[in-house]
């Protein structure tokens, strides 16, 4: 009958943390969509695996999960240490920590679209802020 | 018995679109959090004020809401013109479209808790390729 969408949800973050992206298609639509943008299941899985290639530390530790219907909403708080570039920035060696508040549509247990707002200001803050000691 | 939160969530918003913040103490506790900051139910209503006053046709456009519990979610998009320094911005007269995504904790049916994330990367990115029309 009803999907617990919270625990499924908890067990694709685990996917994730865990590094077992073979595990990801039994999570992620063949067809998704992404911030609006039609992906393939592949191309989400390329993402995070580039994601995790570029910061070997990334956890996904979810601080408030808010589920109804079809629906996830995360807020997902980062504290890790880029070793290549990642979203854009330039990684200088220091950690950063950032927040991600993203909202995910579920079709029979697999997300069908993802819309995802990254803390990207305060990333870029931090970085200017380190590079900029004397502020 | 339960409070139809997704509904109260909308009346919260209809007072902001509509600029009744006389009725805003019906929705916000005399003291909650905001970004995990303690605040006053007039300091939340004090910056909403100095966001009205900033941007006169900002509106509170809900574009996802998920609701739990005593939790609300919601991903609000905004296209408005702001006409004096807003989120930190000097704006440049043309209008900017930005998406915030943010948790409420509700109690007894008024906000306890908002954690916010707005995309101020997207803002400044906007009035950055603005203000290099040749990039």
């Amino acid at each position: 009958m009803t999907v617990d969408l919270e625990a499924r949800y908890h067990a694709y973050l685990a996917v994730l943390n865990e590094r077992r992206l073979d595990d990801l298609a039994q999570f992620v639509h063949e067809r998704l969509t992404y911030n609006d943008e039609e992906i393939t299941g592949g191309g989400y899985r390329d993402m995070i695996a580039a994601d995790i290639a570029a910061v070997p530390d990334l956890v996904f530790d979810p601080h408030l999960v808010v589920v109804s219907g079809d629906r996830v909403a995360c807020r997902l708080v980062f504290r890790c240490t880029p070793r290549e570039e990642f979203l854009g920035f330039t990684p200088d060696g220091e950690q950063v920590s950032f927040a991600e508040h993203v909202f995910y549509r579920f079709d029979e247990g697999r997300i069908a679209a993802v819309t995802s707002l990254i803390d990207r200001w305060s990333i870029a803050t931090q970085l200017r802020d380190r590079a900029r000691p004397s502020r």
